[in-house]
């Protein structure tokens, strides 16, 4: 069992049957999906919301009950997975260009718990270029205005043209070096009439699970 | 002539050729794209940026230059509508559902001026319900959160559907009765993840230009 897997078990405990569960996205939050999905097949009684096109398609292929959120008043426990996690919880999210919809789900949910190996831990956030997830109408204005809070901002691609999120919109993905003050940044970032969300995500965990190697895992 | 017209008229006195220029949306801004429009025919050179599809065409049939984002800096001048304007030239914006356009067009424009009749003053802002722009994901859960900050909120609909933005977005009339602190409401409104936009205009213009039912007009 490798790291992430080992995480991915480990948090899929914290669900019971009766719960509602948000689905993360990216190889860690898949690994969950599928203990998550192995466990249903044994019994246990939930519904589920998902982060992205990807995992509602996965999770259904597996047989977990996909809801519409018109049918749910909000989440018991999320669980996905980070790019990066400093010593306070904090995190740097949207790798995987889902961050919108994760950070929709996470913020909804009585628990979030967060899946990530040895290597996503850091002192401070910012070596990862925090993702941001900007309007496509004027995005070189919007980005001009993001690099004026101290980063080099570069739009994400696929074979030559942007990289489009299942909202329709771009990613900038902005080196902004170390980050002292996450919440401070996360504000300015907002304030930025065509910035829809950032990869920030601030006080928003309490449960941190980390794999190691040899498939042991620890709180953080 | 008519109240909004004879403001639009002194708004678009404030055009200079060489400048770039921004179009608003709506009844007020359109009759300031007329006005700019025929000052074009008399000669003056300048290029032009819309915060609608409705405003873009317009000015494109009356033969103003639309240039990309792509191709400019910046933008010298905006005029644009707006719903309420309060004492200290706050905003209430977004009746049209062009809020996040016209908003990115006057965060990047050097000056923004706010064409209004006498109606739209107000001494606090919140009288004209605030449009607030969430991404159609989870956007039960994003207006139940929006609730929370003291409001009611209502899903824009046309014909008995969401009423859908230029950006793909719904649109939620949040009536939170008197606004006493504008720039906090913004900023916890931007907290919310699903949030894009809100139609308050905190310190954005130092220029409201007030036409009245005689044809005079005054700086507010």
């Amino acid at each position: 069992m490798n790291a992430k897997q080992a995480a991915a078990e480990k948090a899929a405990e914290h669900i019971e049957s009766g719960m509602t569960v948000g689905l993360g996205t990216g190889t860690t939050a898949y690994y969950a999906i599928h203990r998550i999905a192995a466990r249903v097949q044994e019994g246990l009684d939930i519904r589920a919301v998902a982060s992205s096109k990807q995992s509602e398609e996965l999770a259904k292929q597996l047989g977990i009950p996909i809801v519409p959120f018109a049918a749910i008043d909000g989440i018991d426990v999320t669980i996905d997975g980070a790019d990066e996690v400093d010593q306070a919880r904090n995190l740097i999210k949207g790798g995987g260009g889902a961050l919108l919809r994760e950070k929709i789900l996470a913020a909804n949910s009585t628990a979030f718990i967060v899946i990530v190996d040895e290597s996503k831990l850091v002192r401070k956030l910012g070596a990862f270029a925090l993702p941001v997830e900007i309007v496509p109408f004027a995005c070189e204005l919007t980005t001009k205005q993001v690099r004026a809070l101290g980063c080099e901002p570069a739009l994400r691609a696929v074979d030559g043209r942007p990289f489009v999120t299942d909202n329709g919109n771009f990613i900038v993905d902005c080196d902004f070096g170390v980050i002292d003050d996450a919440a401070e940044l996360g504000c300015k970032l907002h304030r930025i009439p065509g910035v829809v969300e950032h990869g920030l995500f601030v006080g928003m965990t309490k449960t941190v699970i980390v794999g190691s190697a040899d498939g042991s895992v620890r709180y953080l």
